[in-house]
């Protein structure tokens, strides 16, 4: 127990003695920082260097010799190392440790140059955001390689009739086509979310500066092009204390997550014992040396976690910096990062294990097929057909055939032709005329399937169609990504070319 | 304590009893469902009711004699008596209260009728988005409003000087224009998803019916067309099970309102009486007889929380539906549906009552000025003005603004040009050739405003550009509005025209 | 398009012509504040009104005369009348359309006494306490009741064998007694942490005042008897400015509806046709006229979803309220409480509809007899016999038992006595001592259950143990609820008869 | 694009040559399980295997011969080389492995034989129940801390005047003792509810085997107390399937969070240059170069973030798990984990970088002084005083004040005597006898809180009262802390002690 509360004046002193930063400072927030920096930023940090030298001397804000003396310190610099040098508490984190190596290598003057017209704000958004353009662009990619999966699944079971539910019951035939286009045409959807979201990224802050640009005439569009981003965003202060390039990226994943866990859902439910719909590879399933047909679909509980991970990260991350300031705050910046990307992470953990697992996951096409035709559930086509056939009121055809659901149950039986014609004279006092091929018809799961060929329907002709238009859809999809992936890896060959260039005037090279 | 506990039979017995709905039913989920059902859905229920019949006729799949006996029994039903009506479990909902009211008024057949080729799925999803487009257009333009006044803002303030804070000190000065542009320029993209959330709403699933559309040979564009939607869903499963026709919504509601939440925090801020930046009028705050001078801006705290309302709703619908079955679940219905609506509700009252308190709100440019110009905030421009025109290297001219504010400080003093020249001479031994003038300039908030002329900076030719930019995407968005808003308006006289047209043949009208 | 900005002093003049409360703010603040207040907090905030008056009087603070005065005005006030007043902006709230009643009853100098030594501050927390109390005491309530159901369905059920899952596959024998008693310990915690919240609420914020109490003599302790409180807050400003009066009950409430959650999709799964294994009586099934055997088990998806909107809206009132101000802010008062009081009414509602439909429910005992008897699940208890019986290694055992296993699959046969022995020989070279009547017992599912008597177990003697715990438990809650219930009447009649004994010393009575 | 879609039995082809695991499901998921087991686990696993020898020993189940085998197989493992070993798919995760090493280490049947009467799914619970409550305990302690960081600000102020803020405008004097003593108060009931969280996780789910206990007679005490817990949870399915072990612990996070995030905006707020009202010690403070007055106080933004993380992290695992299976489900498992430990992690920086910022951070006494006085703050105590001095009514008393007020704004001045005298002059009529002492009094700070002298008042004598009531509190906590802590040192020495007796049988020893 204490004894005795300190004074003011003791506290005066005690924070006297205190320089930045304290132990607790390092140990709680510094240490973290510098590690995630590393892992996540370190690369990005150097090209900004590079491209912003670069500019500066196009724009003659530093000179030629200048520009070469730094661009030969950057290039000097041994990433390895750098990553292998833990937090120490001698500079305050990554950047400033390597405008240390930089001085080392140029002199503090020079150095010092490199540093005009910007500032930690604008560098710090931009690395964030080349960062998050390439994290953004692999869960694009993740979702489209799931829609892919799940068309070709499409377009292998065009005729595979199942039963679709509703309220959890066998409520009508349909086919896999049918079910697996649905799950294609809402990732469809997904996938444009992400596009935008991911374009949205794309847009180079430097040049913001602290918070309000320079004096300094440097040239925004030069060191975005250098760095490979399409554009410069453009109000500075929304520059630096915007969040949506990174909001509009999480809320997109939120609901492809939300998606993806209904999705899981229903192939969880395929692959317990009393479905036995669907069969995961070995490769997917956790089994038991005793109990060997003991299958455990592990991966597809996996894919519901990691999903649930990422939707729960993405929302949170919003939950966390909803009501703060807008403007240039640390709630946005380096403790934060590491959780968007954690979210992006699991996102595509999720949608990878999932797009694996069911690529040679294979159905059970007689349970399905059986099921779709067990426990009258064509029945509402039957009555569809007597009004029809027979021009009765749809009220009565209902009526006929609630009746000869009654009989069947109460005979245990399926409906009968029998069955069928006697509830009927009941019903009406009269026979019907639809005969009995036209009633096997009309309780065919086949049947229920072939008719139904409206837009959106199961018919295989519809759902051939809708098919055909999802490919077109995702090549549209793989060629945006392999450009947007294209231009990742082209800027840094130009960034590096271009540097070794202005060196090479001195017959050396960059890196 | 209970004594015994009932054996299985016993409870068989007591189930037995039991009829659809129980009271625990009807308290728990029914009456509630009722009284949300006739105000959010009870017109749009209507309406698919009317478009539906006509739709059936035009495909004679019901004769021009039912679709008119139809048409006046919906024309006939008392919305009044209907709003009036309490659930009393005689009926599941109100769809089952409608069709009894329609049963009496033109016969068990003919009423029957209506409800071939459709079912509760497909309606029910096609008045929730009936529903939701509307609310979604007021939420966008309620966001426009918004971005309208901030413009005005800007534009009143070009000139306007204020502090720029960072780590929630002043840091440099900028315009009241640059800050406001920032909150406009975000606004922008926060319209243009909610510009695309909303499009995506308006297509027509009916026709999907349960899940698996119909054999009968309906029209699923003239029903489409007749209820005001832009064009179908497709695939019919995902018409029924697909949830991002809410959740890209609210996704992007969840994304405006933590932008929301930062704009307000600073304009909070700005109310304080130590800041004292802002005036609202009387009409937003609450004052105290006995303390007129305390003015408590409570309007500013009701925009914060009920932004914090939308924001936790719109991610706990999607927290909610996490998880749930890829299908036809109450899970998204009628339990969700209205917490959707509040979400959007309090985000269309938070955005409104932010925009009506900011319209009359006026600053107080001389604290703004005043604050942009003390605490050495100028600083660095002077350290850049060195540089340029003395060519001295950045880091000494560093030196030497650093050491001109130590000197101030230890004289509890600005900097003055003495001051400066002081500090020069025992940096650099040498004298300046920076004139008194110069000096000044660089010091001064308004020099500093006007050199940040690159892209996205204060300058006022800047800033004027920037703002002429966003009036016109205002315009572009207040036309899309009208546009929407208009065919919102439009569907229902061509709705009601066209039953008109089919019953006049008899010499009546509908409704 | 505007053609013209205002000038800052058009919108002064703007200004200036507001009055409070504007348009804007009664439409999107005060109306539905005042419909939620009425709705609310109505009869406590009479309530207070009565007790500071009887307090003030005891303290000799106000008079006996204005006393009388005031009990008889608040005597006076018609309720129903009130509630049915519609906002109109004349008045900023309930309470000072309130006040205004009182002043036309009593005149305003005698009505303005009531509110000495007290602040709008105090009185909304402590009304605010007083609705909460009200609510956690129905949450806790439903969750004891559930415990109750389903505490009777172990009872009914401790020799009912049933399958237990693991990875969503059939893993071990159990029986619902075991797997039933499983819910009802967790839900024994939930209890417990809602009996905490509970009486945490009820301690009496009333003279905080403003935020630092009042240099007035009054009576806390009084004012917190006569209301039916457990006694005092303590410091005045955590009075005003704490949540965790709120936060503490919505946390018990989303860690209970995550349980609920769970539990909730175990019977859903029970409930599909594939399972078989409960029956929901009719009165909680949704049938199809056409396919009566479709029963549609959407009570429990109800339970679901309320449940999810619950645990939403439980954190989601968190989230809205979390990087707020600590202190007297309007984001947790008005706007906030009916988030909170939806957040509890809907998870009453999943418990009660909850308990009310497992009430009746009855469960297919001879298929859930067949699947713990089937897919080998019970050959641990073989390998572990063996290793008893016989002395032999585990790993030896468990090789007979996975050879056994593999020849029954290969015959599409369960385990035979022959098929055992054939792969012990080839395992071991030998004949095993183990007998036809061992044999069988040991793949026996209630032999299975039997053997495991040890804490926690499934065996019957076990359960049953667990099970009169539970009870006691049961009562134990049961008795706190009847007592808290109790409590909660009894202050309103002696807070009335406290009221008409002082005004009776004059013949007359209040109310 | 594919030009031809794969037939189902290509793709069972394909699906046949996958061998668990895939690479996909390596690198998705058991890489990262790999390395956070490694991690988070490693020591409670090893704890378990020889607890679990220890126990089968004694209860006969294995031999004493297999017993020293396994202990001296355990005592030998290289816990390092362990841990730097990386995951290649050669084993499936962290338990397999050191199986295999035990393998090799002892032979297949002894190592075989640990494996008795246990399963995974009760070893997985029991160590990340051991994990947690390591976690849980410094989250306890760290607000332990910071609760007497502030105690002891409480304890420096009784006497500090400062200006207590209602909706952000400054209302009444109080005391910097009764606003640190505000937040004292909350944090003790944190406090509380994480000491009960931290006490329930503390009971061992070891004996529930796979799901339903075991045949074997274990001793399930016997494993609870070798490993440090307080008992047995008790019924086996809940002990698997339950999650509140944690969920509770995160609610209360969440409720600390959020009580957190609010304290620290007041201190943001305090330390705005606009307010300076607070000085942090230059250790947490970050300052620039160029601007040595401009001290951002970052150390408390990073609280501020680390708190929100913590929040969104504490309910982002509560709404992932959310509507999954109660029951053995990877849910809950080795993914989710480390989203526990990292948000416990976080409320640990969080509340610890506080406790040390705060622990000499010094206050700037004339200016809170000093805005405790201006702004008439003090005036309703002046009206109070004419209530009781001069016997007026109160509403007289309150329009003489507010006139005075009114005076006062007019002539840009406080209010002095004569103005007072004045207003009462012009309202009454009359002359009041308040003598100028007594108006002086009356609107002097420190009278307005010396007298509330009132239960949870800000009069030093009460907050006096009040800290000592809270310093015994924390006495206790301490003490708790305390004897947490060394049981969890004891029962590790007392394990080994066991072990090693049990060899040294053989005069060998463990580890």
């Amino acid at each position: 127990m204490k004894s005795k509360i300190a004074s003011e004046e003791e506290v005066m002193r005690r924070a006297a003695l205190e320089t930045f930063p304290t132990e607790a400072y390092s140990a709680h927030v510094l240490t973290d920082c510098f590690e995630d920096a590393k892992r996540l930023f370190l690369e990005s940090l150097i090209e900004v260097h590079y491209a912003h030298a670069i500019m500066l001397a196009e724009q003659q804000i530093i000179s030629s010799e200048e520009e070469i003396a730094l661009l030969r310190a950057l290039g000097d610099l041994d990433l390895d190392a750098i990553r292998g040098t833990a937090y120490d508490g001698s500079f305050e984190d990554l950047f400033f440790y390597i405008e240390e190596l930089l001085k080392k290598a140029c002199g503090d003057d020079i150095a010092g140059r490199l540093h005009t017209a910007r500032s930690r704000n604008d560098i710090d958004v931009t690395i964030y955001r080349m960062r998050l353009r390439v994290d953004a662009l692999q869960v694009a990619q993740s979702a489209i390689s799931l829609r892919g999966v799940l068309l070709d699944i499409a377009e292998r079971h065009h005729e595979t009739i199942i039963p679709a539910y509703t309220h959890t019951q066998p409520a009508q035939p349909t086919t896999l086509a049918h079910f697996a286009l649905a799950m294609v045409e809402v990732l469809g959807r997904d996938i444009e979310r992400l596009r935008r979201a991911t374009d949205a990224i794309n847009y180079s802050p430097l040049g913001s500066c602290a918070i309000t640009t320079t004096g300094f005439p440097i040239n925004r569009d030069r060191t975005a092009e250098l760095l490979g981003f399409d554009g410069c965003t453009v109000n500075s202060y929304a520059g630096i204390g915007a969040v949506d390039y990174f909001t509009e990226l999480l809320a997109a994943v939120a609901v492809l997550m939300v998606n993806v866990g209904k999705f899981v859902q229903e192939f969880l439910l395929m692959a317990m014992r009393e479905f036995g719909a669907i069969n995961l590879s070995d490769g997917y399933v956790q089994s038991s040396s005793i109990m060997p047909q003991k299958r455990n679909p592990v991966a597809l509980e996996h894919v519901r976690i990691l999903a649930s991970k990422a939707f729960a990260q993405a929302t949170g991350v919003m939950s966390a910096i909803h009501n703060t300031p807008f403007g240039d705050i640390n709630d946005v910046e380096d403790d934060l990062q590491p959780m968007i990307a954690q979210a992006l992470r699991d996102a595509v953990r999720s949608l990878s294990l999932f797009s694996a697992s069911l690529d040679t996951a294979t159905f059970n096409l007689d349970i399905l097929r059986r099921r779709a035709a067990e426990g009258f559930i064509t029945v509402t086509e039957l009555a569809d057909t007597i009004v029809r056939r027979e021009g009765l009121p749809f009220k009565l055809a209902h009526k006929i055939v609630s009746r000869s659901v009654r009989f069947a149950l109460d005979a245990s039986s399926e409906i009968t032709y029998d069955i069928f014609r006697a509830a009927a004279r009941e019903i009406t006092g009269d026979v019907l005329s639809i005969t009995r091929a036209e009633f096997d018809a009309a309780l065919d799961p086949e049947h229920f399937v072939q008719v139904r060929t409206i837009l959106g329907g199961p018919a295989p002709a519809e759902t051939r169609r809708a098919a055909a238009v999802e490919r077109e859809k995702e090549c549209l999809d793989k060629e945006w990504y392999e450009r947007c992936s294209k231009a990742l890896g082209d800027y840094k060959l130009r960034l590096r070319a271009t540097a070794n260039i202005a060196v090479s005037a001195q017959g050396l090279s960059v890196g």
